[in-house]
């Protein structure tokens, strides 16, 4: 492994990271709080840590799959740090680990928080808990690449470290371009939603965090009941803008060229579509309050089927108080989870479908041994690496879950609270059932199991691979190994 | 298919099956119970409705996979009708639903019961119930290709369907032989455990009753507090057989065979005898009653944690009422299972062993794209097709019990009960928790989920292709077009 490409990332990484502070400070000027100044020494502090690792000459940077790896997960890591400082120097977090908990389910779109009280945030503070969804979204990484010069057409690896699903593609020859398309539709996306809030009679303020937690399909909520008490109008737009967001974004590409029908014939999206309606009309009629409207118990069904398959977190209802059948709908969503190359965490539906599929042919191979049949998936062949990884995919989740679950229930908690916590931050979405429920926060956790569910919001949003390969050992052999090496070179030639 | 095979199939299934109530025929002469007559009677009807099919000449049977799919999985099926008949006309077990289910929970070994006071039954009903466990437990139609003469090698194919693991082979080259060979040292160490269990104070009925539930780790019991009131030798040596029943018998050949290091150097059963052993201390130290001795609290951990790896079902304590780390680990031992190739069910240590691996290699590969690396088990490359088989036999089990638990859930009962009732079937345990915790019984269910039970029930047992297939409709379209042409043919030879 290189080390000086990881390192050339995590440079620029963390002068985003002290670009993005900028928003925070500007809230704090206009509310005239002082907690704005938390923000500018930590940007500061970003810009001066970032210096001494700008004189790497970009021709020494390349990237192969374990430089991807790698410069993914720390990039990740050391983001949620230095995001974590200004809530412990406000004051709002004191603890590390309950600030990092903050800022990891803020970036990986998670939502999950250990805050009860949520309403006595500053606003500069609930600006940027919020705005961390936003940026882990779509990907500090993809960002990266639509603005900064990287050498060749090696920094694919970077993208598909970041980006979620089981096979990532270009929408364009270029990386660079690619990863500007998907900026420009995504901030398109949030502006759109952004205004119509505002035409719902949402203040600006309040419009431009939902608009954030719902782009990225993360779900921290600003006021303590989280949605519930705001208006149906308001409800439903948040509703369409979660799914809208939990769509793959190669479908707006395509709507961009104006190639609709070809958009409208994305099977991922189809699918996604049919299960969210089927979930909602299931649960609408398992939960049906005949107290309420119609519309009413509609809405209630469509947003919490909506918030947990995209796996935002918000909530209108407190859907732990529903019956078994409805709540274990809302547990497969969680792993069902929304479209790759959407915000959307979770299994993904594009995985569910290949490995579906990929069952009814082993069933045809078991009477047609000797046949050959390819898995079809959008009009196209899945290549055989793709369906043994998607298959291998499951086997993956269900050990680190195990693992994950076995260490949280540690804490004394009954199975499902256990099951769900994991599950649920594994996942990206936020609330789970039971002391994790969306009535509840994650706040009287013991410290381990914070760091496990950390662990597991990292793992979930980078897709397993980028995570576990810091605890491989051979690449760590091979990098030090390489290392030696380099220097007998140098020994040899001076 | 050839619908004559599966038939000449099913003939010799209900001939065995009155060959094997001979033995409650027996029991109830000896007791004195008038019981007996519904076995003479059912036995006399299996004869019976077995005599048209004798007609069939061999050489016009013919197996290859899809023949050998649904052979078995219909086997199952009527071997089971016929066997709950007895209990209906005794009215031991009135209705038909229940007596299947508890007939079905018999032959795969499940051990689950709709009874709630098993201490009432007559002597030949319990030992019939019992004795189903043993017939399942090694398979029916490894039996029948032990004593009747089948045409060619193509009976392979009916042991695979039957016979538990990723890859089934063969232990000599003959299948005959290889049938022989499993039933011998089944009845071995059966009639080991008898004389052992005889030594230990048991009446020979209950020593019978507990070597056959053992032996096929099934798992009925026949006190109605299990195995709770039985002596510490007792329960040792159940623990220590039920162990022995749920490793792969291939090990046993070879110790037959004098080859104790080849046999002791088995990958799977090290892997499983660790497990056990690693739970078993964790459970321990995470139940210790200060109250108890030390060998108390390991004889109760041990006990559990064996009746649960080798899915037999059998209990000393309540351990719904331990701690959630304790029962989430047997949670996890549920599907965890025992070794390919014994009498235990659940996914088998192997199915796990690989897909670990091959998580690995991937791990391996996403560093080394281009390089090349077999996943090995057992000193020997597992074939790419098996690696594939297993990775997906993980997303298959999470379909078949996420669809199954949600239609139990319209039960009403929580979330623990409908999934640990799912996962305790599926996998042949028996009992799971909360309200179908080891004190508890299926019997208050509605027959909805009974029927959703008895199905998960025979597709645990089967490794789901066998009764997936009876629902495959491509395989009865060939079927009916194969009938349609042996009959053009015949009207043109005619």
């Amino acid at each position: 492994m290189s080390i000086i490409s990881v390192t050339y990332v995590l440079g620029w990484v963390l002068r985003l990271e002290a670009l993005f502070m900028l928003l925070p400070i500007l809230c704090g000027v206009l509310y005239g709080e002082k907690e704005l100044f938390a923000y500018v020494l930590t940007a500061v502090a970003c810009a001066l840590v970032s210096l001494p690792l700008a004189g790497i000459k970009r021709k020494n940077v390349e990237f192969f799959a374990r430089e991807g790896f790698v410069a993914t997960s720390l990039s990740w890591i050391l983001l949620s740090i230095f995001a974590a400082a200004p809530f412990m120097m406000t004051g709002e977090i004191p603890r590390f680990i309950d600030a990092l908990f903050e800022t990891v389910s803020g970036f990986t779109t998670t939502g999950a928080s250990i805050l009860s009280d949520v309403e006595s945030m500053s606003h500069c503070s609930m600006l940027w808990r919020c705005f961390t969804h936003w940026i882990g979204g779509m990907g500090v990484l993809v960002f990266l690449l639509a603005v900064i010069p990287m050498v060749g057409g090696s920094n694919m690896h970077l993208m598909k470290a970041e980006s979620p699903g089981p096979s990532v593609g270009k929408l364009v020859p270029k990386v660079r371009h690619t990863a500007r398309i998907l900026y420009m539709l995504y901030v398109a996306l949030t502006a759109l939603q952004f205004v119509l809030l505002l035409l719902g009679g949402m203040i600006p303020y309040e419009a431009l965090c939902t608009a954030f937690g719902t782009a990225g399909t993360g779900g921290f909520g600003f006021r303590n009941d989280s949605f519930a008490s705001f208006s149906p109008y308001i409800q439903w737009v948040v509703t369409i803008f979660m799914i809208l967001f939990g769509v793959n974004f190669n479908v707006y590409y395509l709507i961009l060229l104006r190639r609709f029908r070809e958009a409208a014939r994305c099977e991922e999206m189809r699918w996604y579509l049919a299960i969210i309606a089927g979930a909602a009309l299931l649960i609408c009629a398992n939960i049906y309050d005949t107290a309420l409207t119609l519309e009413h118990n509609l809405r209630n069904s469509a947003f919490q089927v909506a918030t947990i398959i995209t796996t935002t977190g918000y909530a209108t209802v407190d859907f732990d108080l529903w019956p078994t059948f409805s709540k274990l709908i809302l547990v497969m969503l969680m792993f069902c989870g929304a479209c790759a190359g959407s915000t959307g965490g979770g299994m993904k539906v594009s995985r569910i479908i290949i490995a579906f599929k990929a069952f009814l042919r082993q069933m045809h191979l078991s009477l047609h041994p000797r046949g050959v049949r390819r898995v079809r998936f959008e009009d196209r062949d899945v290549e055989e690496e793709t369906v043994r990884a998607v298959s291998l995919y499951f086997a993956a989740v269900a050990f680190i879950v195990c693992l994950s679950v076995l260490i949280i229930s540690l804490e004394g908690k009954d199975l499902v609270t256990s099951f769900t916590a994991i599950v649920a931050t594994f996942n990206n979405i936020g609330p789970g059932l039971n002391a994790v429920g969306p009535t509840c926060n994650f706040g009287a956790m013991t410290d381990l199991s914070k760091w496990v569910l950390i662990f597991n919001m990292l793992t979930g949003r980078l897709e397993i691979f980028p995570m576990l390969m810091l605890f491989y050992p051979p690449l760590w052999q091979e990098t030090a190994s390489r290392i030696r090496l380099d220097r007998k070179k140098k020994h040899r030639s001076a």
